[in-house]
C-alpha cells in the first residue's frame, strides 16, 4: 500500500508541474484495518465555459509482480525492448494509459496550442482491489468536483486485436443465481436407500438442463425478447476484425459454438449467455463417493445485455424453474436466490463523445476504430454513467496481447507511438 | 492391531476348550507395513460323513471406540443395562454373533445332545478393514479346509426391525461410473466467453438428466428387462414388516418416493436404482465462482439385482449415454468409464439351507422369519458363494437399532435371550 501512496505523491507532483489543479481525496482506511487507502487524485485542467468538460479516468495502482514470477526484466523498472516496446508492470494496465493524459497536455504545450476541452481527472489507486471507496467518492463529488461534466472517457481497457484500435460501447451485466434443492437432513447410503428416496441431485440436473442447451441457447421463455438486434453492418464489421485464435477460444483450446467469427463475438458480447458454474452437495457430513446427497446447491449466471431488465428477467427465470420443478413431481424442496446482480452498459455511438473519440482515433491511427462490446463487466463504467448521468466512452489504449494481469513472465507492452 | 491378535489368542483358547480343532491361517502383513495381519481362525467341530457340513462365518474385530466418543460406559467392558441388554463395542457387530456359535456348542453339550451338523468355522479379524486377505484365503482353502462344505451361514448382519427376525436372501450389486466431458484445456471467464464456447457442464447436466427421473425410474432403455418380478406374496409380507420411520427414511428425514412401505422396500432392495453422486470440475486452476469449467467429471452408480448382467447393462448404459450425447450436438468430448463393479447376490429360499434357518428361527423365536433382501453389498457373501459354489444364508443376529458403527454414544445391544 505504501507503494501506492508513494506513487500518488509522484503523480500529484507531475500533474501540478503541468499546471493541473490537484485535490487528493481521502478515501479512509482499509476495512477493518488501520491502513490508509491510497487517495483518489482529482485534477482540473482548464475551466473555459465555452469548452466541453471531459472527465478522464485511469488508475495508478497495478497488479503485484516480482522478477521471480518469471519476468525477463525487473517488473518495476521500465525496460525498452529491441523492438521498441516499453515493458514493465502497469505499462498497459494502467500507468501507461494514465500517463497518456499528461503526455497529451505536454504535447499541446509543446505545439503551443490550447487544449480544446476542460479536463477533470479521476485517477484511482484501488482499481486492482475492487475500486474500494470509488463509488462513494463519485456520489460525493457528483455535486462537487464532478458536477459539471459533459462526458466521461475511461482509459483502462485494451484493443480487442493487436493491430487495430477500437472503442467499447457495451459491457454485459450479470445475474448470479444460487439454486438449492433440499431432500433430507443428511446424506444417505445409495446401496441401502437408492430407489426409495427422492434424490435432490436428480431434480437439480433436470432443472439445470432446462436452462440452456448445448448450442448455447437459453431455454427460459421470453429471455431474448428485449435484446437489441445486431445490425448487418455491425455484424460485417465484427467479422472483419483480425482476432487471434487465442482471443477467440480463450487461449485454452475452447470449442467455439459458432462457425463465423462475427457470430462468436456477438454471442459473447451482444447477446445474453447462461453458464452453469457448479453443482455441489450442501448437506453436512463427509460425503463418501456412493452417497445420495441430501442437499444440493448449484450456481449459474446470466450475462445480460441491453435492454434486458433485471426484475423482468428474474421473474422469467424463477417462473421457469418453479414450473419445471413442479413438472418433475419431486418431493424435495426448491429455493432460488438471485445472489448477485450488475447492470449492462450500452452507449449510443452517435453521441458527440463517441464521434470525437472516432475522429481522434482516425487522426492518430489512420483507420476508423472498430466499435465493439465486451462480454464481461466493468462496474466503474456503469457507476460513472449512472452517478454522473453522462455519456461514457471506453477508449482502449493497450493491445490484445499485453497480458496485463499475467504472472507467467510475458512482457507487458506499451507502444509509445 | 495387537488388540485383534490378542483377541485371536483368546478366541482360539475358547474354541479349543470346547473341543474345536483350530488352525490359525497367517494372512501376511498389512500392505506396505511390517505389521502382521490378525490370523484367519479356521475351526472344525465334527466330521461325521452322514451329517451335512456347515461353514459358519463371523468376525472378531470391531470398529474403534472410546469412552470419550460419548459412550455411557467403557465400550470395551461388557456392561449389563437395567433392561437386561448387554452393551459394549462389538456386542452386535460381530463378537456377540460369533460367540453364539460357541454358546450353541456349549448348549448342546449341556443338554447331552449331539450337534446335528459338522461345523467349519471361518472367523475373520479384518472385516472392519475391508476383509483384507480373506478372498485369497478362501480360494486357497476351497481345496483345503473348506473343500467339503455343504452350505454357508453368515452371522454378520442385523434384523431389519427390532421385533421380528428375518433371513437375508439378496444383496444388490453395484456398477460405479465416471463420466468425463472435456471442452477446453482450462476454465474460461463466463463474462468474456459465455455464449461463444461449448460448455461441458451444459452437456453433463443433460446427460445426467437422461439417466433417471425424479420418481426414481431409470431411463436407460432395457435396464429393467431381466429383473425378477416380486411376487404378490412377498410384497404382502414386506408390507407387514414393522419398520421404524428411521429405518425407512434413513433417519435423516429423507423423502420417500413411494406411498406404500412394501414399494419402498422393493425399490431399495429388489429393484435396480441409479443415484447421481456428484458433478465436479476437473480442469486445472483455481476455479472462481463465475467460470465456465473446461472439464467436468461426474460420478453415478447403478445398484443391480438378480438377474442383471454387468456386461449387458454396461452396454445399455454406454449406448444410451453416447446416443444422448450425439443428440446434444455438442462439440465437446465424452468418455465413460465403468470404474467399479460388484455382482448382486440372490439365493433361492427353497434350498434346505434356508429351510433349516427358517425352522430354527421358528423354534427359537416362535415366528416365521421375514425373508428380505438388502440394498447394499456384502462382498464376502458373494465370495463364499462363488468360491465355494455353495448356498449361503445370511442369518441376522443383532437388531435394527443396534447402531453397530455408531460413535454418538448410543449403546449397542445384544439381547441374550
Amino acid at each position: 500500500m505504501s507503494n501506492n501512496i508513494q506513487m500518488a505523491k509522484w503523480l500529484v507532483h507531475e500533474m501540478e508541474s503541468l499546471g493541473i489543479q490537484v485535490k487528493q481525496k481521502d478515501l479512509g482506511k482499509q476495512p477493518g484495518k488501520d491502513i490508509d487507502l491510497p487517495p483518489l487524485i482529482i485534477g482540473r485542467y482548464g475551466s473555459d465555459p465555452s469548452k466541453p468538460t471531459i472527465l478522464a479516468y485511469s488508475h495508478y495502482d497495478v497488479q503485484p509482480a516480482a522478477l521471480s514470477d518469471g519476468w525477463d526484466d525487473e517488473p518495476f523498472e521500465l525496460t525498452q525492448k529491441e523492438d521498441g516496446r516499453l515493458c514493465g508492470r502497469g505499462t498497459s494496465d494502467d500507468k501507461g494509459p494514465l500517463l497518456n493524459w499528461l503526455n497529451m497536455i505536454q504535447a499541446f504545450k509543446k505545439a503551443g496550442q490550447d487544449v480544446p476541452a476542460n479536463l477533470v481527472f479521476c485517477f484511482e489507486g484501488m482499481e486492482e482491489s475492487g475500486s474500494q471507496g470509488l463509488a462513494d467518492a463519485l456520489k460525493e463529488e457528483s455535486t462537487g468536483e464532478f458536477a459539471k461534466i459533459d462526458s466521461v472517457c475511461i482509459t483502462d481497457t485494451a484493443w480487442s486485436t493487436t493491430n487495430r484500435p477500437n472503442l467499447i460501447r457495451g459491457l454485459r451485466g450479470i445475474m448470479f443465481y444460487h439454486v438449492n434443492i433440499d431432500g433430507a437432513d443428511g446424506d444417505a447410503h445409495s446401496g441401502a436407500f437408492g430407489g426409495s428416496l427422492s434424490e435432490p441431485m436428480t431434480d437439480m440436473v433436470n432443472l439445470m438442463a432446462s436452462l440452456v442447451d448445448s448450442r448455447g441457447k437459453i431455454l427460459v421463455p421470453g429471455i431474448y425478447d428485449d435484446v437489441i438486434p445486431v445490425s448487418a453492418e455491425e455484424r460485417k464489421a465484427l467479422g472483419e476484425i483480425e482476432m487471434s485464435k487465442a482471443s477467440l477460444d480463450g487461449g485454452i483450446n475452447g470449442k467455439l459454438l459458432h462457425e463465423d467469427q462475427a457470430d462468436n463475438i456477438i454471442a459473447r458480447s451482444r447477446k445474453p449467455a447462461l453458464s452453469l458454474h457448479g453443482i455441489e452437495r450442501a448437506s453436512p457430513g463427509k460425503g463418501a463417493s456412493t452417497i445420495i446427497p441430501g442437499r444440493i446447491v448449484s450456481r449459474f449466471s446470466i450475462r445480460t445485455v441491453a435492454n434486458m431488465n433485471i426484475a423482468k428477467i428474474d421473474e422469467l427465470v424463477q417462473t421457469h424453474l418453479n414450473d419445471k420443478f413442479r413438472q418433475l413431481g419431486s418431493k424435495n424442496e426448491l429455493s432460488i436466490q438471485l445472489a448477485g446482480r450488475g447492470d449492462w452498459f450500452f452507449e449510443e455511438v452517435d453521441h458527440w463523445n463517441y464521434q470525437a473519440a472516432i475522429q481522434a482515433t482516425e487522426k492518430v491511427w489512420g483507420v476508423t476504430p472498430n466499435i465493439t462490446a465486451e462480454g464481461g463487466s466493468i462496474p466503474i463504467a456503469l457507476d460513472f454513467k449512472k452517478v454522473l448521468n453522462s455519456n461514457v466512452v471506453l477508449l482502449p489504449i493497450g493491445r490484445a496481447d499485453d497480458h496485463p494481469h499475467s504472472e507467467n513472465g510475458k512482457c507487458l507492452s506499451f507502444v509509445n507511438s
